[in-house]
């Protein structure tokens, strides 16, 4: 399909669109997606990913502009985004539009939120701007998924640079003229590649994309001029980077259909393979009591892709019980547990642990959906209980509740931050539309004695 | 075709390489490709395009650690080989690797110079690391060429990104892994887009290049990871950017073949379409003498391109000539020019190379080759003479001699610095396999008084 204009007739959309035209379940979501967010940045802020970046970057960083989030730091506007892109995505955490597999938040509130400290902006102003650069990644996700995806790219990357762009022009005023040319620098500086899975540069392309989609919104305030049909020209993004072009998914039900109201957090700190074992054996845990200390067995019948990729029987790493469904399934029924300290090296070698893992057996059933699970659980009493998990906990089907991204939000940020600040933090973080400075929320993210040394 | 450990193994020679184990003539080339750079640089450091680019980075921009060719600003590293990458291509004017259509020195010689006044190198190691990154990107550019290019992707900086991770690794002492890395980190950083011609986002290109390039070294030296297989993995580089892989392109006769040493220089401001019209002219001018007052029709027989693309037959502004070929040869016969003072709004408006202009006629004939032209001359005495240009100036065939290279460089360097100025930074350039500190050359490039003010 080809298509005149979808990049003006969007830049124009983005330039007018007030948050009073947003419905309010969708200003909702875009709440819950900027707390969800913070948490996992926080909750990434010590990963030696981000160190190794930090320490890559600091010797060419500029002015004190924007807080690293979770440490305080404080660098130019463009390095805060790339680094708080990175640390929100380095545990694999963070949101995800299911659509297109895109996690919308990465790069645009990490561009989004070092703006707001260099040019102060309300909460509602930044909600809106949040709304509104998520909807155009996911749209232009929408656009090329999933050909895009299939060749190779990271659509995190690719989509997300547009993402922030928008967002930091819309922040910035941008008119419609220069909004177009933010989008096509967007364009052509759309990167990273699926190869990357695995290795640190997974999470900079979040990073990248949050910054480099700023620096095309700033260059385009200087008068820096671009292509007007960036993404749609023969020769454009969707074009060159794939070979499905539906505009329509850009372009049709601006404003009333909403890409940012389908947003889902991810209720575990692993792949989404495991989530339904993690699910159904919480499920399990919160039936037996303390019977889950007389399990015997613990049966699994899973989709085969649980196995081909999380089948390590004896992890012996926090990094490898990510990949295994036994510890997972063992710690989830033990101690209730699916965030970051489910994945710990202590949680590798407690005994406990340990002993139960080894209970579990899982097989593998092609009838049984990615979402689902079936578990028998026998105990030493001789009774057998089963659970069937149709729809695991953070699909659309079943998302997080607040109250669960809270605590999902503490399990992650007491541990980098304590529980004060994460109190504070999480306060700040659910009261965004209505607060007076957005910037003050990076700046809370980080303990009282790093503010102090900062500064 | 496929291979295994492509990036590995490239790395491993980049690692290895000295500059004892370059021919002679390839040392030359380098020095001739980074004395061309350097001029095309001084040309268009007062473009708006690097005005308008300085404007929209400089508030979020480093410590002084590098100079802005031509004007003096400092920046830090990477934003200066920005600038410096954006000013060098923003002419049209730079050195060309013919067979892949890179202009190779753009990010490569921008990010080096960045990074040598940062890290003090010798001439001799900045040469070095120069004619590596040259042949990294245009063996990388072979590799995919055409079909990558012919997809949309602006080659210059989708290679060129790679050209200044080696460049830059070299210099800054990266062992293999590390090369590896980095490497691995500019494969995902690849971009640029051909829509963007004719717009700012051009000379972005190997700008982005050049900082991105840099950065991936730095990174990489810092520990940050990446894959192994970044150029030749199913969803690497190669694979995903293009439909042809011809890895023996990226392997085969490293340290025998080089690419490094096929670099040419476009002798005229404009698009390569005109060059033969212009040499032939140019030519003609040298063998009429005063006659050329007494010309009173023009005919050139050229290929159907030339009026296709630069048919204007009443251009009225600088901008506007480089796009008539008409204009062109009237001013290579009155003037002898074609350099950048040949296309200015003072030409364009001259009477007597308008009233010369308006006798010059043009056909095209298919069995005129891109680089031929055939031109016929009529004088008022009755005479007539014909001349025949079966390769242009600056094509491989007849490339420009060093002469010609510095008289390219006064042209575009007087305007811009002075011819003071100019004259020390050519010799400079000249020297650069013996300066025991190569970063003077970016200092040289700026007028005493910029020198003083910006300290």
């Amino acid at each position: 399909m080809s298509e005149k204009d979808v990049t003006r007739k969007l830049a124009a959309w983005i330039s007018a669109c007030r948050i009073d035209d947003i419905p309010q379940s969708v200003r909702d979501e875009g709440v819950r997606t900027f707390f969800n967010w913070m948490g996992c940045a926080v909750g990434g802020a010590r990963h030696e990913t981000v160190d190794r970046a930090l320490a890559g970057i600091t010797p060419f960083a500029g002015r004190p502009q924007a807080t690293v989030i979770g440490r305080g730091e404080k660098l130019d506007v463009p390095n805060t985004a790339l680094i708080n892109g990175i640390s929100s995505h380095v545990l694999d955490y963070d949101d995800t539009h299911l659509k297109t597999i895109i996690h919308p938040a990465g790069p645009v509130a990490s561009a989004l939120l070092a703006v707001a400290e260099y040019r102060p902006v309300s909460g509602r102003d930044f909600l809106e701007a949040l709304i509104l650069g998520v909807e155009v990644e996911c749209r232009i996700g929408n656009a090329v998924y999933p050909d895009h995806y299939d060749r190779g790219w990271h659509i995190t990357g690719t989509a997300g640079v547009f993402g922030a762009a928008a967002a930091v022009g819309r922040l910035i005023g941008l008119d419609e003229l220069r909004m177009t040319w933010a989008l096509g620098i967007a364009a052509t500086q759309a990167s990273g590649l699926r190869e990357m899975f695995g290795t640190m540069c997974k999470s900079f392309h979040p990073g990248s994309a949050a910054k480099n989609g700023a620096l095309a919104a700033f260059l385009a305030e200087a008068g820096f001029d671009s292509s007007l049909q960036g993404i749609e020209a023969p020769r454009g993004f969707a074009n060159v980077l794939s070979t499905k072009q539906d505009y329509a998914e850009i372009l049709d039900g601006l404003g009333t259909r909403w890409e940012a109201g389908l947003n889902s957090y991810k209720p575990f700190a692993c792949g989404i393979v495991i989530h339904p074992a993690i699910d159904g054996c919480q499920q399990l845990r919160e039936e037996l009591g303390d019977d889950v200390n007389r399990i015997t067995a613990v049966k699994l019948r899973t989709h085969p892709l649980v196995l081909e990729l999380t089948g390590k029987r004896t992890p012996k790493t926090g990094l490898e019980t990510k990949f295994s469904v036994f510890h997972a399934a063992a710690c989830a029924l033990l101690r209730g547990d699916g965030s970051p300290t489910a994945f710990t090296d202590e949680a590798a070698t407690a005994p406990e642990i340990i002993a139960l893992r080894d209970r579990v057996d899982a097989t593998s059933d092609a009838s049984v959906h990615e979402a689902s699970v079936h578990i028998t659980v026998e105990l030493s009493d001789g009774r057998t209980i089963e659970k069937w998990v149709e729809h695991a906990i953070g699909s659309l089907d079943r998302p997080l509740g607040n109250e669960q991204l809270a605590r999902k939000f503490a399990h992650q940020s007491e541990l980098v931050v304590g529980p004060a600040v994460t109190a504070e933090l999480m306060e700040l973080c659910w009261a965004l539309p209505i607060l007076p400075d957005a910037g003050e929320i990076a700046r809370a993210s980080v303990p009282a004695a790093a503010r102090r040394a900062a500064e």
